[in-house]
């Protein structure tokens, strides 16, 4: 064997081992669609891993106790565990109190609704829940949502019945709009809000809350219904008149209070329950003084009468007559949809942080159970808020027993407590809420997404502005178009790079990046980004022929030898379609009338499988598909140096020793 | 050195030489923006290539050479040329003129607006035009699509005149699209229609069109508006008593005769002349025999009179009116992106064929104005439509100049022959139009789908069934909507796979492919086979995850070494915003606390500056960030023997020898 054949397949050892690019067995249709619905739909294989191999006794047990997670956790549970979950539940309950107070005043929801959510939804999700640091309760965002969609179609203030009835329904719709993506496995959905979408969106919402609380806090009795920054300062600033001086001062001094408790939580994390209690303090200082005071004849409104007693059964007040449907299913879906993404990532962190297992398919199950049956028992939509799960977790929970501990708290509440919330002032509330969510504008974050990736940054502002000037849903489509724009402009204009060889080495780099790699002479070597799919042929097509171009210019003006062969590196082309295959057809023909020669360098398993079936490997020639870029060069180098042979130069050699 | 540090960074020539990852230095936001905006907006360059160092009256004549492309090659235009164009010009205008006609009756428009549209439209897209091969008229399915979109608001039987001047103004709207997307540049749109959308949408809007033939063949007055196929099924069969035999009759020895003119045609391109003249041959013969036998007496349906002379102007007729005005831009708007996909495809595939360069966005300005000028002068919609482009290039065409030609035979035709159609029966234009449909029908196409790609296949299919039991529309939103998911979910789902090594190489490759590749002992290598997006962050984190977790039981299950490092091959990783990155960290953070090491293998450009940014470099260690998957693993196994020395069994000499 010559020398130079020895090149055209190198090995380490010296040796001359031919290995070429494998083409997988075709699989049969049935099995791949399997995989790929497996693949889709599963893809945490939560059950089949641990069925396996089981009897059926013990299959039924796995199977309940996969549904019911308490079963599973119920049975080890000691006494250890009570303390923490003890100490944990009460702490949250302090918290939810107020809160739910404040949230259901948000919703234009009677404010008893806030306590009556945080009773029923998390003794459920303590049943179903697979999180054992999530701390079930409603959340701002979702009410502000309620109060928008349903307020277009029937004004709170006039028509409170029907409101609530329809409050009741579209949280029934939430339910099972999250109980169906978590039965038909498509959980992933909420994926497709990035990080930057929700950062975005989270700050909005929180500046249009804020926004709102203004009314609270000047003591307003006339409020505009619309969420944009422009209706309210409008609304605000045209009846300076009626501003209450004595509202905003006391306002003032609980924000005051509220964040000064909340930067020393943040100083030293072992004081979080300083902040943790700092609402229910202030809920009870804001009572007893308007109490003492009588200031609720002097401009602060108060709560008023909140009815003592359990949550009443709300089945019979589901409204599904045909002229309200779809404002209830559209604002169930709408704030179902954001309900489950704060959930979901909440259960999500702190499981990654404890290092346990959540399947998000199976939460959503659970977050729909809890809403369907809050529905049915006068609550309205709850999910696990951050902020509460947070000082759920510093509280040191164990289980989600601490759910069930802050249900209990809530229900003694709502059995002996109600009256004394009779005078808790409403500008206590508007400063609670101010409070939480200031702590939701994480422009750190904004500014992280900056540094790191301008299109993140500019999705991320998009989604704020379009919440604080538009509504909350043009916010949210404005922020989820642009994320999905480029996750298809990443395949509709893949990178196509030039490689190089990094010097004495048999390895092929992107010349942009390594700007020490050296070219092949007479060998063009072009890398693809992305999968070839229908959406980038066309510009895969126009661009590869240009490249092919450009080094033709480039060779004829420094009258260097022409270019003979172009190689294609695959590696990174996860995927390729009929399109593809299509243009990978036309550019062979175009390079064959060009008198180029073409090898493909590293195709995977997927592009081997079609190129095959499409007989496109016929067309090339499997001895032009190659391992490695260095295989594919070195058997260039060979066909070049033996049918035109060069003088044996400095360079010739050396690439003779190289490959 | 030892022999074993020499193996960490292991070189060809056997000495030390340290290849790093090379971290791209940062580029200002403006010039990287710049950059992204050229490569999605300017991806063929084709203004600033050939402008470059030119003085400026050059720049002049250049830029009108761009923008009217017969200044270019007008004055090579040479006698040679003349004779090609002459003759494709009148073959292409014999084949115009009956299509013509046929399908401004499918359009419910003015037959002789047909004729009107190969007249004003082949001469602007002479002069603006790029393609030399394209034939400009009008085409089947944007004719029907025009009737049944302005059909449902007006019916162009009770109100024609209105319905003629929606379709005048539909056309400008499709002409301001048009040439809207390509001066903002945003012609990769149509890229978004796929070879398999386009295959099942083209054979169902043929097999609809067919069906709407039924109406002229049986000789029916009445039938339906609606195109699906239950409809026009449930149409034809409640009027059998309606059927005229004689019509029908007609009709079938007609279309046999076009069929085996195709036939022949086929078998022998040389005689792509007898398939063109056909529908003429038809014409003139169906006329002859209709005035000799005065078979319009007799049930068969006749033209009727067409009026003498060349367009009247229309301008006055564009219909604004905003009682039609969503209509007609919506009619316009889907109209024109449908023939803007025909003709720029049409246009590529034969610059590919005859090695000449189009740029996409500069034809869409060309199509645009044709449209626009055309729905000024009584034309409609007019686009370059496969056939009768691919006639011209049978016939030898040259240059644009074939379609002066038969603008100029068609104003003949205009000005002196329009009584000679007086008898022309309606059957043969049904007749002409059914045989050009089955052409359409690309059923072999679908089996090639079937065989190479299922998920084509599948989106084909749907497409097929979408337009033929809804509507076009439907079936486009449905293709397109399934072409989008798929892209979606590639990322969404990407593929992770686990590399091992080829034996006596530096090579690793995933383990399905080749499965004769071997495991590293306590090494785990794993390809990512998308860019990391929000779309699969969380999909990633839990799958690399449990390819960990396996691994171990895999491990612990055979009693071998146990698992210590893992190395991430980023070669694959095209792109990682902020989510994907936040991703990264955690699955490291979540590695050290298992105990394990990470390392990554050749992280391309993008990557390297994004993690450079967020400082996840320095988290990981820039030490273990390698060039290839072999010097990491090298660098594994270094560290392995040297800090956990093993006796020296055959394994570890192997892997010292070959590393």
């Amino acid at each position: 064997m010559s020398n130079a054949a020895k090149n055209m397949y190198p090995s380490m050892n010296g040796e001359s081992i031919t290995y070429r690019v494998a083409i997988p067995p075709p699989q049969p249709f049935l099995k791949s669609l399997k995989n790929i619905i497996k693949k889709t739909l599963f893809p945490d294989d939560p059950m089949l891993r641990q069925f396996k191999n089981q009897p059926p006794a013990r299959k039924l047990i796995l199977a309940l106790q996969y549904i019911f997670p308490i079963l599973e956790w119920g049975p080890r549970y000691s006494f250890e565990f009570l303390k923490s979950d003890l100490i944990a539940g009460i702490t949250i309950a302090s918290l939810a109190i107020p809160q739910g107070i404040s949230y259901a005043k948000l919703a234009n929801l009677p404010p008893i609704l806030g306590l009556y959510s945080s009773f029923v939804p998390p003794l459920v999700y303590a049943i179903m829940g697979s999180s054992r640091d999530l701390a079930v309760g409603t959340v701002a965002v979702a009410s502000l949502l309620t109060a928008s969609m349903l307020g277009r179609e029937v004004n709170a203030s006039e028509n409170p019945t029907l409101y609530l009835h329809l409050a009741f329904t579209a949280t029934f719709f939430a339910g099972v709009f999250q109980a169906a993506l978590g039965i038909v496995r498509l959980g992933f959905i909420v994926d497709f809000l990035s990080h930057a979408t929700i950062v975005g969106f989270m700050a909005g919402a929180a500046t249009v809350v804020c926004l709102q609380q203004l009314k609270g806090i000047l003591g307003l009795d006339h409020f505009t219904h619309e969420t944009d920054i422009v209706s309210v300062m409008r609304s605000v600033f045209t009846q300076t008149h009626q501003w209450r001086w004595e509202s905003a001062v006391l306002g003032c001094c609980f924000l005051f209070y509220l964040l000064l408790a909340r930067f020393f939580s943040k100083k030293k994390p072992w004081l979080f329950w300083i902040s943790a209690m700092a609402p229910l303090t202030s809920v009870i200082l804001g009572s007893l003084l308007v109490y003492l005071t009588h200031a609720e004849k002097h401009g602060v409104q108060v709560i008023g009468h909140l009815k003592k007693g359990l949550n009443p059964p709300s089945v019979a007040n589901l409204a599904f007559e045909s002229s309200y449907l779809s404002t209830t299913i559209k604002t169930g879906t709408v704030t179902g949809v954001i309900a489950l993404a704060e959930g979901i990532a909440v259960g999500r962190s702190f499981a990654m942080f404890k290092n346990y297992h959540i399947d998000g398919n199976k939460e959503m199950i659970a977050f729909g159970m809890m809403n369907i049956v809050g529905s049915c028992t006068s609550c309205y939509l709850t999910t696990g808020p951050f902020s509460r799960s947070a000082v759920n977790f510093n509280a040191g929970c164990k289980t989600a027993a601490s759910n069930i501990v802050m249900a209990f708290t809530v229900m003694l509440t709502l059995l002996f407590l109600t009256p004394l919330f009779h005078y808790t002032p409403i500008v206590v509330l508007a400063s609670i809420i101010i409070a939480a969510m200031l702590g939701l504008i994480d422009y750190e974050a904004a500014i992280h997404l900056w540094q790191v990736d301008k299109f993140d940054f500019f999705v991320c502002i998009s989604a704020y502005v379009g919440v604080v000037f538009g509504s909350v849903e043009i916010g949210l489509v404005i922020a989820v178009a642009l994320s999905l724009l480029r996750v298809l402009l990443f395949v509709a204009r893949p990178r196509t790079l030039v490689l190089g060889n990094i010097p004495d080495t048999k390895i092929y780099r992107n010349v942009n990046q390594y700007p020490n790699t050296k070219n092949v002479p007479g060998v063009l070597i072009l890398e693809i980004d992305a999968p070839i799919y229908f959406a980038n042929s066309s510009y895969l097509r126009e661009r590869l022929s240009r490249w092919i171009d450009e080094e033709e210019d480039k060779l004829k003006s420094s009258g260097e030898s022409s270019l003979q062969y172009i190689i294609l590196d695959m590696s990174a082309v996860g995927n390729i379609d009929t399109s593809g295959i299509s243009m990978l057809q036309e550019f062979k023909k175009n390079i064959d009338r060009r008198g180029l020669k073409l090898a493909l360098a590293n195709p995977g398993e997927e592009v081997m499988k079609k190129l095959n079936k499409a007989k496109v490997i016929e067309t090339i020639g499997q001895e032009w598909i190659f391992l490695t870029v260095g295989e594919a060069v070195g058997a260039c180098n060979f066909m070049l140096h033996t049918f035109n042979p060069l003088p044996a130069t400095d360079e010739t050699d050396k690439w003779s020793n190289n490959v």
